[in-house]
């Protein structure tokens, strides 16, 4: 029979698992606000991260107690102090999408994203989310191959963003100031996400592993 | 007589400040390179980071090698877990900085800050020297007073970078896009850098009280 340690130990893993639900909702959301220029959406975004926010302070709260009570050794102690490092990133990426949320509710009743952008726009957000579904995938199945190719994914995210520059710098933009700072920023935005969800696939290789990863070397 | 594992909870505190004055360091070159235009120091700021990779390691194998081997409790299991929080913050503010040199190294042989947001990128750049010394002060001390005072000078960093923009989408920019989406960049640099000040002090009082911060409740 299992014991209430081992069952607190997969209770973790559950949480985990329902924040990057939570973080994967919040950034198709934002973009849905975003490319719809749609502020009721914009409203529930910004109002939903206080949910990913109280699931950060949960997780962190039942770590350490595991940490302080149970003396946790080899497998369990990284996993727990991943886990601690963990929601730190998922809050960040929760904290990423209210901020395109805020640039889509500050454009209201226009699309902050002007016509010829909305492709790249798009396709960042859908690269995002993947990577947060695979993320899902990582924890729950501890796919250390799957973590692997996340890398991947995240060059096209790269390539992505560097394409939103030459748009925005091009001689064919005529949109002026203040779309373009909208756009390099929603860039970035998007870009954090996806290499916090990089980070997140390390921290299970690391917990997997022992090592860090050695595509890294 | 104190002992081997006191000492080693000793050394990596002081691998903390010394991670703490790296990034001051990086922090305060890469504002130079940026507002002098100059490419030699930008390229110092971004091979340098290295050295601060290289700590982070070091700090984080020396922290899980002390939660393996001596299963602290209370007090120092919180700094254990705290310093390896910590840092992914230092790590992350070191990056922020590199992101500020290479700013300043595609401008080159321009500047990339126009006359007039001088004095704000200038006024930013030393709330953030300021918020990373005081961050070392905060960990050298366990000053919970201190990093309570750090909430503070932060808000001044936020309206700082709200002021930029009021500048940059103003009727008076005469400067086209590229500079403003360095400018609107840049802000969110130092703005983030700032953050994590905050953030790394916020861990400290939870290091000292075993709390959250009341002023955050």
């Amino acid at each position: 029979m299992r014991d209430a340690y081992a069952d607190q130990l997969d209770s973790i893993r559950d949480d985990l698992l329902t924040m990057t639900r939570l973080v994967e909702t919040a950034i198709s959301e934002a973009t849905k606000a975003l490319l719809d220029g749609d502020a009721t959406i914009a409203e529930q975004v910004i109002s939903a991260d206080a949910q990913i926010d109280a699931l950060r302070v949960q997780i962190e709260e039942h770590s350490f107690e595991l940490l302080s009570l149970q003396n946790p050794v080899a497998g369990d102690l990284r996993m727990l102090v991943a886990s601690l490092r963990m929601v730190s990133e998922f809050e960040r990426m929760g904290d990423l999408s209210v901020h395109i949320a805020k640039i889509a509710r500050l454009r209201v009743p226009d699309v902050a994203v002007p016509t010829e952008v909305v492709p790249t726009i798009t396709r960042m957000a859908a690269i995002a989310e993947v990577m947060i579904a695979k993320v899902g995938h990582i924890i729950a199945n501890s796919d250390v191959a799957a973590a692997e190719e996340l890398e991947q994914v995240d060059e096209e995210m790269d390539r992505l963003r560097r394409q939103s520059f030459r748009e925005l710098l091009g001689s064919d933009w005529k949109h002026g100031v203040e779309p373009a700072v909208d756009i390099a920023l929603l860039g970035r935005y998007y870009e954090r996400i996806a290499d916090h969800a990089v980070s997140i696939a390390r921290r299970v290789v690391f917990l997997v592993t022992g090592e860090q990863p050695s595509y890294l070397a």
